[in-house]
């Protein structure tokens, strides 16, 4: 049967798949796409892009009339104004004009955020974050990155790049990251970090459970450590602790600048290792100024994978989108 | 003769007096009152307001109906939507409602902010931050306070707490803070700190003009170091450069979450002390990630002192405001 709510197709353009997806207004996923991300060409990945969309619609549960627009969620620099996909390193993408490709293919509205604002519109929209006028949503996996809601709007600052929290500084003059910034949190609480820090300890005779690993040649990975810490080893319990706390001196700084309600985190590292939540909140608690963090409510996400297709669809449904379209409904 | 343009009172409550003033939607000051505040009660306050905006108002200079309404710029923890000034130490006041006790008076629509908000306000609207969508204020006196427009909007976060950068840690497990966090830039690059470190540096032995100052048994003060560095000594000169060099740091922090375009420096030690601000330009162009650094224009504030009572009268000549009157007038 059709439905008779709203609806909008997401879009999360990754480095390795497509995702796609129909999202009802109440969050419903009515129907979903996943295939692979092509690499070739523009050509090659605009294919790619529309076979999926054009998959997505072939059934008969929609009325086309309902399909408030077409949302998408990419990696890489974005610029939101003109919908161009600036550069994504890894779709091997430069100047790409997602919105004139699906505009002209689809006769629909387009939207356009990067990945991280998307999964944050999602908490927003639909997820831990419901109803709240400041949210913000940190993924932790082999980068870090923030999107930011702020007085009830997507903190975009003037490119499409805000959120860049995984390199916000936590050390002046701390190592020196690849993006030339010293201290970045990036380097001391991604996962790329946390696997260097093991690996060099490691190596410098700590004892762990983990030595077997290296000894029988193997490199050292997220989950390793993350099952070796479940299993009880010290070493690895105590290194996602300092990983936590790290990532709290970050989540204090937010906390700080944008009075916000509420952290809801993800992220490959965040979701195999549950000893790192509870030292961030240790930190929130500890050394956060009392009156700004002690209701924030910090959180895991409960939408998983799909928050990015479903923020890139809740761009439809934000209530700046809803005040859009009263003022064009105003005009008409 | 009349001002024919719409003009708003604006409002600066300081710990030592108070600064009131008409201000026109173009910027322009028409007329302004100073007077001490009185600290005895929360009565003497109200009084001493009251009193101030009266003697403002004793004049045929403005036609009453052009004005707007009473923008109020205050320091400690407001609450924007109850128009409470609910702490705020340096005016002995707590849960004070001025909002109440104004409109009651004069029949105007009150707006109340904190005073590095408004500070933001007033560069947004006539300063270094003229037509911008993203601007951050940022005020390093005895502490260091900002005020966030992103997006076009004030960021005050739920509470009208957000800004609080002199609080963002630029050092994990640092300083402790008498905010209770760890390695907050006010302990690095506030004029109290840099207080602080020029005497143990100076009680430590090390060379300086400043030791004459010592020796005489008088205390260290910012003005000094200024002067001094201005004369060419070499020890307060490094110290103003490390200090520009920590303030960089968190600079770089509020680009890479907030891809602002203009950062605008005021307040007494930035004021005083010219050798600070060419060491912040070189720690972003240094650190900043580029593409998001590159363009941002770091000034000194124009404005002067009358940041605070210019913004405060803002409130009600933004873009928000202009809609919101827009939106009143259709409801009529």
């Amino acid at each position: 049967m059709a439905t008779l709510q709203d609806v909008a197709i997401g879009l999360d353009l990754g480095g390795t798949k497509i995702l796609a997806a129909l999202i009802s207004r109440d969050g419903e996923t009515i129907r979903e796409i996943e295939s692979e991300t092509s690499k070739q060409s523009k050509e090659d990945v605009s294919m790619s892009i529309l076979n999926t969309i054009n998959r997505l619609l072939e059934n008969d549960k929609v009325d086309r009339n309902r399909i408030k627009g077409i949302g998408i969620a990419s990696a890489g620099i974005i610029d939101s104004k003109k919908n161009i996909i600036k550069f994504a390193n890894n779709l091997g993408l430069e100047n790409f004009p997602i919105g004139s490709l699906l505009e002209q293919h689809y006769h629909l509205p387009v939207k356009l955020c990067n990945d991280a604002n998307a999964a944050a519109i999602a908490e927003w929209i639909w997820g831990a974050g419901r109803g709240k006028e400041n949210l913000i949503y940190i993924t932790v996996s082999t980068g870090i990155g923030a999107g930011i809601i702020s007085n009830g709007s997507l903190v975009t600052g003037i490119h499409d790049s805000a959120g860049e929290f995984g390199h916000t500084s936590i050390m002046h003059q701390g190592v020196l990251c690849k993006c030339g910034n010293r201290g970045c949190l990036e380097r001391y609480a991604s996962g790329t970090a946390i696997v260097n820090t093991a690996s060099q300890r490691l190596l410098a005779g700590e004892k762990s459970a983990l030595q077997k690993l290296l000894n029988e040649g193997l490199e050292i990975t997220n989950q390793q450590i993350a099952i070796a810490a479940e299993e009880g080893d010290v070493f690895s319990i105590n290194l996602l602790k300092e990983v936590g706390g790290f990532l709290g001196t970050g989540v204090n700084n937010l906390i700080h600048l944008f009075n916000t309600e509420v952290i809801v985190f993800g992220g490959g590292v965040m979701n195999m290792s549950p000893f790192i939540l509870p030292s961030i909140k240790e930190a929130v608690r500890g050394y956060g100024i009392f009156h700004m963090a002690k209701d924030v409510a910090i959180e895991m996400t409960t939408l998983g994978k799909k928050g990015g297709v479903m923020g890139a669809s809740g761009l439809f449904f934000t209530n700046e989108a809803t005040e859009e379209e009263l003022a064009l409904s105003h005009v008409k």
